[in-house]
């Protein structure tokens, strides 16, 4: 780390900054400029007690990080791209995935008439959601397991692979014995008792960026998953909050190239939730392939306007079929195939 | 709700329109004016399949919410300031309340000489860290069960009550046990599952706002907990995440005169993550009383630059001394008393 | 407009709303609910009095919009792409078009050594700035007319057309008078007077979104341009701040798709100060054509690291070459042709 | 400033840095860590070329930056208050100065009857657009010249000096011979030619911060003003934008604070700006005076519901009244007498 100590501080003062970094643990190299003083701490960051703490000192006007705080899911610790095996279904690499469903499990015709409709245009794994976490306690909070249960009859009827959300440390043993894929969602990108949970059941984790989460927090939640024994994460960039209400979110597609740049994990998007407008779901499709992401998780809905969740942001059966046309071509310039 | 049409609109989709609002359980009032149609759906949105599904429709240009989506802990539902009880010490009202202690429980000794510390300068609850949520996987975590042992030693010790903040569904029970009022954090202000069974122990709740939650967002996770039985709750202003980066978060005292005037629930404010620098923190607790906030809870450590978490916005026993002996003028003036 | 009334609203609160409806020279229509009363305002929102003002009365709770605020850009009030001839190169409509060349002009030969790079390379237009808008007065301000010398130099060697910032309106004359398109920069983007000036100067605008402007509010500066009699604006997305901090901008490609849909204006968008990154680049160009942008304008200098302004955002000319090779096969899918 | 290398990067690589700092004019020192190399330049960052370029290179993670970069405004120059003299009243150190008046100027009457209630109630500077930024050209734009002219009319009647906005350089020398302060708007916080002009007139400054402007760079733009020889500038905070909606903007008290450690200049607030709604207005005012802030600019007209612009956010005479006459005890708390 790089202590930078205010301008015109004595010599005292520098000393007593000195003395602290040596106290904490690191060998301290102060640099004498012609300006100001900063002081370098010579140690591995990621074991010792950080330093900002220091920022406390009236003569600190800044402490300064060295090294990124992520380690396993960095590229720079594995170079090549992460490929997860859904049950036979691969993410990552030249691979393309789609996963498609409605917001929400409503009932057993909804589901099956969805996942046969997305099946036929080309998705192989199947969303949907069982549990949800709604905003206000008065809206629907989704079947729960009965939810679940219309999942394993999709699948076994489909052939398509599962992914839904968990919310709760209570239900991960249950969600995991139904699912294929654990969604973790933006509300709990920071969950981290719910991440280490998840983390060990062995699952794969489709892990949502949180609403204000800061692109090196997410691959912090990540690291948290692959420190708890689980390579298999998918990164899903979902939207951030903003000032902009045109759209419910402001999809952030340069931390696709980000994400991609600094991690071996794959990196999935979902237009739905990252706009809220099902209008704009098709241009975000091709704009995310075009960024050279993994895969697309897409809202899907027999009849959205009635959907009992999100309907704004869900696209019927025809529109999904027509964005899906189009995206062959887009991913064959990108070298990956679904 | 109200269906805003666009301009041009076919007669034909407006009655689809209106015919879809009948639908899903509402009384449709059409509005010709002179550029667009709106259409009044009448009807309990509370209580009814809310309309913003219809955005999907290609003839709507908007839907607007009529009604406020909380109740509960609404003014208009329950006019007079709630008045916690946390084991003989009154939260709101008149009461203004001072929690301090250190962001986490690191030692007996730390933890006892800042109790003692805090309670000679006037605070009435101590607060200390035993579960820690770290942005990353290798940061001190806090020292668990060892953590709430230790609060309780200084509750004897000192009499101060304990707010101490739980994580996990799993740690409510033995968290209750030992704490006087339960913390919700930010990152888990939308974990409603732990919402949910932290308002079931029956602890009073201190609900602090998520970084990017909106005030009608902060309500209504509060309206989770009311819904759930428990009304003993404080909402806690701790700064929202902004692009400005000199201080770590932006406290937003507006919030807390918000707050007051749509909730009944006592407003605590939380300087030392709303700002993220020790320096600012004796600063906006006046500006907090000034603003009519019904308590401080502020983080208080012996030797900050050591500190093994959150060093830099932690003030030590003598800047708690000094801010707390300037607070009682301005209380005054706001007719509220330690 | 649509006025909400609070709930429990005495019928002569309500009949006080309703009078100054009238008042304000509007047709007032009351909606009562079963939970609140509403009072619909009749009238043309564009040339009456906005009914904002009324939320200042105790029973009000909200006033709503109806109307969109922007007409003349609107795609509702002119359905066909708008194509701008730019003294002879078109934008719009099935044209694809590539501005390129250093963020600021530094010498004749930096400027020329790039021009004759970013023709060779396909880029139609160059850029360059020679007034530069700088966060602190002790940055590299542009080298002024004599700038604008160099782009004419430029120009009558290569055929480039020139799209060069302005940032005075005393300067709008004599930049018209070397530039092909005045460009107004993030900063000035609700500089109303500067935009009033430009517009009259009948040159093509380039109009860059600001950086925190909600995409309503850059539809109403470009509208400002179409108001003073000037028809040739193209929108150009470059960005907007948020709490991301790894990119220097937050490039908002979603607002590209909004942008297309909502008005019949080109697009355009500028990944260099778009992510801050020149490694990022290419990938966001990628993403800018699959979503359906009218063009590209990009920064490009002969040695990015010892640039005057903005040198890590800048490509070299072996990164250009190589990032232009890549786009017409996703031009060609979206039936655009540079 | 700091440059970080990756890990792992060869010698040459550190090689060719440790030549491109030397080269730009700096002294390099590099210090090899455990493990990574930084390299420190020294040298006076405000004078040399930026270092910040060198994020191009690919084997540099970071460039930090180590000197602050304003230094006319800074408090490390210039450690007293700066008191302005506007006129006759002093603003800043010991005083506490409140402006008041119409968001708009409309009419004789209306300018007249608002001067004398804010004079009444203890205002010592009257404020009033004559030349407003709309967002929308079809608003209402100002009286312009007669605005300028009626509040000259108030000046003489009620020896209230004035404070108004100037929106274009071409404005500037007959706004000055009108104005005792020029107001550059939150619109205008970075249009430089516009904060050179106003400078130069000799008059006082009051400087918005932009809507998305952190803290240095809103001294940055003071010290724009300052570099160009006017040392008179009044900060003012008037809220920034977030996510946030239920508030127009998010008015950021802390950075009251932060502006004044940081800088010697008086910093007045705009309560009415900050949150858009009348109701909230005198908490706010309380609130800034606890934070210690010098003075207040507040919107006050005669029939709020009716303004021209802004209305929502207006307070009346009987609510100034009543909130000026609360402020007094707050301000002998801080010291500082109207």
């Amino acid at each position: 780390m790089i202590i930078v100590i205010k301008p015109n501080t004595s010599r005292e003062g520098i000393d007593q900054v000195i003395a602290e970094v040596a106290k904490l643990g690191y060998d301290p190299r102060p640099i004498f400029g012609t300006e100001q003083t900063v002081v370098a701490a010579i140690g591995d960051e990621r074991i010792h007690h950080t330093l900002e703490s220091l920022n406390v000192l009236p003569q600190v006007q800044e402490v300064l990080r060295v090294q990124k705080r992520y380690k396993l899911v960095s590229r720079e610790f594995h170079p090549e791209d992460t490929i997860i095996d859904v049950d036979g279904i691969k993410v990552g690499g030249p691979h393309f995935t789609v996963m498609a469903g409605p917001c929400s499990v409503e009932s057993e015709e909804q589901l099956l008439s969805t996942a046969r409709a997305v099946k036929a245009a080309g998705a192989t794994i199947l969303r949907g959601g069982a549990y949800k976490p709604r905003t206000s306690p008065y809206e629907f909070q989704g079947l729960g397991k009965e939810g679940l249960r219309l999942l394993q009859v999709a699948k076994k009827e489909t052939g398509l692979k599962i992914v839904t959300e968990v919310l709760s440390e209570r239900d991960v043993e249950h969600v995991a014995a139904s699912a294929d894929i654990l969604q973790i969602g933006a509300r709990n990108a920071q969950n981290f008792q719910l991440l280490i949970e998840a983390a060990q059941s062995g699952k794969p984790i489709l892990l949502k960026r949180g609403m204000s989460q800061k692109i090196e927090e997410w691959l912090l939640s990540a690291e948290y998953v692959l420190a708890h024994g689980n390579p298999n994460v998918m990164l899903c960039e979902r939207g951030i909050r903003t000032f902009e209400t045109f759209t419910r979110n402001t999809l952030d597609l340069s931390a696709v190239a980000v994400a991609k740049a600094e991690s071996h994990l794959p990196v999935i998007v979902d237009p739905s939730q990252g706009c809220g407008k099902a209008s704009l779901v098709a241009a975000l499709c091709r704009g995310s392939v075009a960024m050279n992401a993994d895969g697309l998780i897409i809202e899907v809905h027999p009849h959205p306007a009635e959907a009992m969740s999100d309907g704004a942001q869900q696209v019927d059966f025809k529109a999904f079929e027509k964005l899906m046309a189009d995206l062959p071509p887009f991913l064959k310039l990108t070298g990956k195939g679904m």
